[in-house]
């Protein structure tokens, strides 16, 4: 399979500007990117893709969300994080069954395929269900198992034995699925689920993942019972020797920073769903300042509520410069790398995240001809302050094509898909009597 | 002319929930609103609309914009705001032309149509221009007279008695237009253009408006020229006596509130400009609760950089949560309402802003059917924090559609707005060496 983007302008992070040129891919790889128009025989290709008025920029990495949760979207906004929590989500999740989240899965990836994701570091209950998803979309994936669980629920808990063969068999499934190990925080673990996790990591030889320092609730507990700071007592566990990220990253002061940057952790910020959860802004131009690679991700649509990297985009744009007051902290292109190749970087993917000979094609084009990018000034400007998911008009995942002009190539039909994620809901809902 | 609309969710203030039901428009008024099915015969009407999961809503009211910035998106960002407006904003408008305005407007109006937003107030020079654009698009609009001007500059600064003339000018224009008066704002006015400004509103017994307290800088001096903080020194001057409004409000303590919530003074919020400048994150809790009216508006689009009410609403719901730890500030039903009935109680727009019979048939309907709206456990949570401008399929405004599944009725080509626009500002950057 070879296909050619012609007459594309295209976002390179280590050029000044946007390249008029075209690129090849072949197969799953992106062979060519070439300055200047393509006069060449274009009947060697199987397909051509005229890109006038398009920007060709890598696909979004999500570094952070939980997929199957868009089953929960809008079920409970507006209310405090104990009675969302607690009182709803999850007694949802603890009547979730057999297909649930592959379904929620699936409605994920169609979500972000249509905004422009070409891959995500997913971390829910039922990574078996999660990968036949992510398989059949042929979207790309990191799937993290969780070594420690929230609650107790014969379906959702298992065992160190039980993760070490669903680790093996994920990483036998797809090129495109890469497992990975996470426990969920410090508040919902005990320290032995911890001392675990990190135990899995380390036999494993992946990385680890986990929610920190997302409220100051957290922190303050954390000050209580240990006498430390999360990031502190992260490290005094051994998790920060192992490539370790974290997500959220809201509530942290200077030594914090130093501390994290000090053993190259990766911070993933959630902009949109900290500010909807009441949580806080996170410090991240001190994060950038330090050294550290940030990535973003959506969380998951149950908390934000949409799975839309543009949206992360702007707010990570924007939520530093009105804190600190000052317009000239951030610009758009640290923020286009941050949504791209520093969630590569994060989430271990080899070759992914920028448009460059030899790097997987994960591509995306972006329509400028509508009347919100025009005139079109700025296209690098544009994409952070201006754009919206809805101007991604194809999608493609590892030389693939999942997402073209409306029309969705994921495996599995969209009307079954709501179908199916409708019904689910509306016996969950009658299960727990949550309306 | 008489159109139905069948089959629709229709988004009611006064209900609890979405009503499924039939709205029926007769010329430019909403006529009927009716829970249930429509049953009798079709025929009778011009136009049947099917609005199978659609929802039926109020088109926003855009309160505050700058329409014909929409030239300058993206020419300069991330710089501080000095080097913004003085050596790009403002040499850009000196060199303004005949024509330049009435291009940029048209580009708003195609913007705003598209993204469900039915009127604005408008706050710019060459206001003729402006009420040319809004008369041949059919878009309804408060049209704001400047007395006193940003600079001094023959082609833009009037004279009282010619501010005068283009104010009767307006009135007789169109019933979509509305004129009204501003004045830009205390630390570009002398304060005998403030003065003016008021004889000027009650000579024409029309409301007021200002941009105050918008910045730190702005308070302080203020503070230090008049030992009185923005709002006391709106009051020593008449201002608050005028029914007027105050766009974006950001830097205001307890008693700022409290003295504009005693006059009954308009607030209308502009987040997304004030975070994407630098200005910071208006208190819009307190301002709610000292029983203030709050209407929401995009700002220009050359410092924020779009037109689009649902990015507003998903900031003003969501930046207070942030702020003050507390996810339960701000339901989603009543940022609904600061998006649209709100601004039209703030704009003097009579029988605007809702789904009424006797209302004026300002009506967007906003298509459900896409995986970012699914499932759909919320209809009205969804409007605010999970939707998209794009969602939005038709924009009526008084009766007719301006916009209809990618089809623009403004009495002006897509193409040929852009192609002035992108020509006029090549012209003003060669005028002014601005790159």
């Amino acid at each position: 399979m070879k296909i050619l983007f012609k007459n594309a302008s295209i976002l390179l992070f280590d050029k000044e500007k946007i390249l008029k040129g075209f690129v090849i891919v072949e197969n799953s790889v992106i062979t060519k990117v070439v300055d200047g128009n393509f006069s060449e025989n274009e009947k060697i290709f199987d397909k051509v893709i005229d890109c006038e008025n398009k920007i060709l920029m890598p696909g979004f990495v999500n570094a952070h969300t939980h997929s199957a949760m868009t089953l929960f979207r809008g079920i409970k906004d507006d209310v405090c994080l104990e009675e969302w929590l607690f009182d709803n989500m999850l007694p949802l999740e603890s009547n979730l069954a057999n297909g649930d989240v592959y379904w929620g899965t699936m409605l994920a990836i169609a979500e972000q395929v249509r905004a422009g994701i070409t891959s995500m570091q997913d971390m829910y209950y039922g990574i078996l269900e999660i990968a036949q998803a992510v398989k059949k979309s042929g979207f790309r994936a990191n799937i993290c198992v969780g070594v420690g669980s929230v609650q107790n629920n014969n379906m959702l808990e298992k065992s160190f034995e039980e993760n070490e063969k669903d680790f093996e068999e994920l990483k036998k499934l797809s090129e495109l699925i890469q497992p990975t190990v996470y426990s969920h925080s410090i508040y919902t673990q005990s320290q032995s689920a911890l001392e675990n996790a990190v135990m899995f990591s380390a036999k494993k030889k992946c990385p680890i993942s986990i929610h920190l320092s997302e409220t100051l609730k957290e922190v303050g507990d954390c000050m209580v019972a240990n006498g430390l700071t999360p990031p502190q007592y992260l490290e005094s566990l051994g998790f920060l020797d192992r490539n370790c990220t974290i997500y959220h990253g809201v509530c942290m002061d200077k030594e914090d920073i130093e501390l994290l940057a000090s053993y190259g952790t990766n911070v993933v910020s959630c902009p949109s769903s900290n500010l909807k959860l009441g949580s806080g802004i996170a410090p991240l131009y001190a994060v950038k300042n330090a050294g550290i690679n940030i990535a973003l991700g959506t969380d998951g649509a149950a908390s934000n509520n949409n799975l839309d990297m543009f949206k992360e985009m702007f707010l990570a744009a924007t939520l530093q410069k009105a804190v600190l007051n000052d317009s000239r902290i951030f610009e758009a292109k640290e923020i286009l790398e941050m949504a791209t190749k520093n969630g590569a970087k994060a989430l271990n993917l080899n070759l992914v995240g920028e448009i460059k000979e030899g790097y997987k094609a994960d591509i995306i084009l972006v329509d400028t001809n509508k009347p919100h990018w025009q005139p079109c000034n700025n296209l690098i400007s544009n994409l952070v302050y201006s754009a919206k998911s809805s101007d991604v008009c194809l999608t493609m995942v590892n030389g693939k094509i999942l997402y073209e002009d409306e029309k969705y190539y994921i495996g599995e039909n969209l009307k079954t898909i709501f179908e199916n994620c409708s019904k689910i809901v509306a016996r969950l809902k009658k299960q727990t009597n949550i309306k």
